[in-house]
């Protein structure tokens, strides 16, 4: 067992910071969470995408609030807390960060009022959404496994760096090859659960630059057979990149840095790293 | 790497044969399935439940059929074809048991031709359907793959027979506690898609008595401070266990257990087997 990580920064800075700040109000509809958590940001996103009124609030890790706790006793963040009845005064949990996300996108409804659907709505478009679930379940059962697996090898593994490498590139490519021909986006110029989805991971990426000689991803011109590939997943991370609710939810570089040296060192207690340790399925 | 397979039955038995047979005739819903696959269960169920038109074409899954294949190049069962034009003759695939059964309960929506649905549907059940997906979660990142590592259990592996069998039954208690009170079903007299998600490996539980010693479930009145848990376990699992939809989708018994040894062995070469194996989360 590895100690505690006490280095973990406890709070948000830069953009996530000027985010959080501005939805430090008590509202009923609370999104606890932890700047540093991918599975947070994919939530924060939706609530900013549609601009849902809500109060943020920080979650330290190591003295987790009383008040949080007694919603859900697990401790897990992301958790929504959903007011359930009309004065919003009582409230109840939501957690698992998709059924967060696609909770607020369905009760959030009015297009004038929060924009446009992230999961495409209706009866007409069943096949679509159905399309976007299978991509959705893409990203979260081998696209982020994967990046575990990747970011938390050591020497000692039962598999080389370059296998780790390869097989998330083998993962991003049959992504992409569902992308929409055009884009940027998943489904063309609508951002949608897809983008939100991978977007944190995206935000991610430059870690493997930091802690494991790169990513792999080859530059402009040099993709050899697959140069169109990652032509189109180019353009797509530079979209969902800039996107300005991606943008809006990071904090500063160094503090991810910081954070993930447990991931690269193999070393983090968080569930996700010890899942992805002990060959689990993320939980 | 293990041989082929080829000791599994090419056909459904038993009541799923007949059920088969009534859906042999060409029609445009098309599911591929195997009569084995507890993914494949989920699908069909959904499809039997809600009283669905459809034709059902079980897969050799050593001789697929070039239809299938033009279909889902990667030959996944279950997959589902969906007429996308009006005169149902160009199709479209879905595939992932969780995508199929959704997008069966979402466009078979008619309450008086197809009953209920099983995802409770509308704004004002927004929080009801996410709890449900919470427990649908649940099934799919903890129970199932629990159920393989334990009967996957063989004498070199890391851990025991009885952390498995535990760990398998941490899962389903976590899982009663969420069930309604009164019951039977997860949602209380509605049967859901929650029970449709974990129904087919409920049917499989016999198998641990076969093959692993025993499920490891008490008998009633044994259950010492989880008797009541166990109590509502069992009131769960004979509602759904007599249900017509998860009855008249079963095989004869025998052929599971033909089928599972190759599990129990650990010598399958099945995705689910060897992703299990290999530590991975379950494709």
């Amino acid at each position: 067992m590895g100690s505690v990580d006490t280095s973990l920064h406890k709070h948000t800075s830069g953009r996530a910071a000027k985010f959080a700040d501005s939805h430090s109000s008590p509202h009923p509809l609370i999104l606890y969470g932890g700047w540093f958590c991918p599975f947070v940001q994919r939530s924060w996103i939706t609530l900013h995408e549609k601009r849902i009124p809500h109060q943020y609030f920080e979650i330290n890790p190591y003295h987790k609030d009383p008040e949080f706790l007694k919603l859900n006793p697990r401790g897990l963040v992301p958790t929504l807390a959903v007011p359930v009845d009309r004065q919003g005064k009582e409230q109840k949990p939501l957690y698992e960060s998709q059924v967060i996300c696609e909770y607020l996108d369905e009760v959030y409804d009015d297009e004038a009022q929060h924009g446009r659907d992230l999961l495409p709505r209706g009866k007409e478009d069943a096949y679509l959404r159905a399309k976007c679930r299978i991509w959705i379940d893409h990203i979260s059962t081998r696209i982020i496994p994967a990046f575990y697996r990747f970011m938390q090898h050591t020497e000692g593994k039962a598999y080389s760096l370059d296998e780790a490498r390869e097989e998330y590139l083998g993962h991003i490519k049959t992504f992409v090859e569902a992308l929409d021909a055009e884009g940027p986006f998943f489904l063309g110029e609508r951002f949608s659960m897809v983008d939100v989805m991978l977007a944190p991971w995206l935000c991610r990426m430059f870690l493997f630059d930091v802690y494991k000689g790169g990513v792999g991803i080859p530059e402009e011109g040099q993709g050899g057979k697959d140069e169109q590939v990652w032509n189109r997943w180019r353009k797509w991370a530079n979209a969902v990149g800039e996107r300005q609710s991606v943008l809006d939810t990071l904090s500063d570089r160094e503090q991810y840095v910081d954070a993930y040296r447990r991931y690269a060192e193999d070393e983090t207690q968080s569930q996700v790293g010890q899942a992805t340790r002990g060959g689990r399925s993320l939980p």
